[in-house]
């Protein structure tokens, strides 16, 4: 993750602005190394200073206020799953989606399910919206009921993997979502499907790597 | 829209499940328009019943028990934006998303950032939650908090339509969330970027045949 030696401008490294806890960045982590991109992390700490996002420089850089943003190719990219489309396109190997067409619809399917359907309904700014005493109940809540469909689905698409016995975006998504449920103390019990690959997919180093008890800017007293 | 005669049980027509009302059914019934897909509904009524969507018989079929769905080429595909994705790989004529990378990219980024960072913010389910008496201040502080950072971002990506000049799966996406805005009562006048596309893109065709106003579900009341 060190830059590299480099003689010309233009093999300038990619800049992810990430937050160790964000489950959005921990999404392109992933990402950026299944694919072997190096890249530079410029910490966006959301808490600190009544949150690093709501800086006029970020602000400028991501208008939505929120990591994870990637500086690119010349453009920065907001939005996870848009970046991952963007290093598929751009960086095809190793493969994110699979190349059949109803494959790939599934896993997006799953992936928009997470992104869309859960992730947005317990991120911060939504909790804060809730009041403290309310968080807990909310996030379990909207967690249970996008688990209770995403298991449905997945014993029916599910290999080694969410689909099949490829990782995809789809797990890219599911690890980071299992990760918040665990902080938010949601019973996995009923969830076999979900437990099972999300154990098969946090052995694997790319995971492991981009894990965020192993970021820059995690606190030394959860590191690991 | 209606059956066309057919010799093969392989002609059957994709079936869209779909509620007037709800835009990620009406994003994809402007997809199934732009592309010349002809195609049944079946309507999904949210709110009679309990909420049609909770049925045993629908739940088999989708099981994030939300609307849109569309069965297509033997498979089921829930979540607008992979359906988009599947019917822009398998019919790409016309186009969705624009050739070059870097434009799909940000086509991409402000498809999520309404169907992320937005609308799951102030459906249905969530606004339920929220309680009766606080439904309108929270759909329109999120909406606010969305436009803020859609006004900014397509100021520097806009031509007549979103990104450029070409209708992509942003304006697909941005209409719909702007009717959301009207019937949330939000003060559009900061907002005169996505006014101004928002009313281009109303006075093309496939906009208006998808309009919540003119579906086989709309209430007799509500059509023009």
């Amino acid at each position: 993750m060190g830059r590299k030696w480099c003689l010309s401008f233009s093999c300038e490294l990619p800049v992810l602005y990430s937050y160790f806890r964000s489950s959005c960045s921990w999404r392109v982590r992933i990402a950026l190394a299944l694919k072997g991109i190096d890249y530079e992390i410029v910490p966006i700490n959301l808490i600190k200073d009544g949150g690093q996002q709501f800086t006029e420089e970020f602000q400028t850089l991501n208008p939505m206020k929120q990591v994870p943003a990637l500086k690119i190719d010349g453009i920065t990219i907001g939005q996870s799953l848009a970046i991952m489309e963007y290093l598929e396109e751009t960086r095809p190997i190793p493969r994110l989606l699979p190349q059949d067409p109803q494959k790939r619809a599934i896993v997006r399917m799953i992936s928009d399910l997470i992104a869309s359907g859960i992730q947005p309904l317990q991120n911060l700014s939504v909790l804060k919206q809730v009041g403290q005493e309310n968080q807990m109940q909310w996030a379990q809540k909207v967690i249970t009921s996008g688990f209770n469909a995403l298991e449905k689905i997945l014993q029916s698409t599910a290999g080694k993997y969410c689909v099949g016995d490829e990782v995809s975006m789809a797990d890219v998504c599911l690890v980071p979502q299992v990760a918040n449920a665990e902080r938010f103390k949601v019973d996995l019990s009923p969830y076999p499907t979900i437990s099972h690959i999300n154990k098969a997919l946090l052995a694997l180093e790319v995971f492991q790597v981009s894990h965020p008890r192993r970021q820059p800017d995690t606190p030394a007293e959860l590191r690991t």
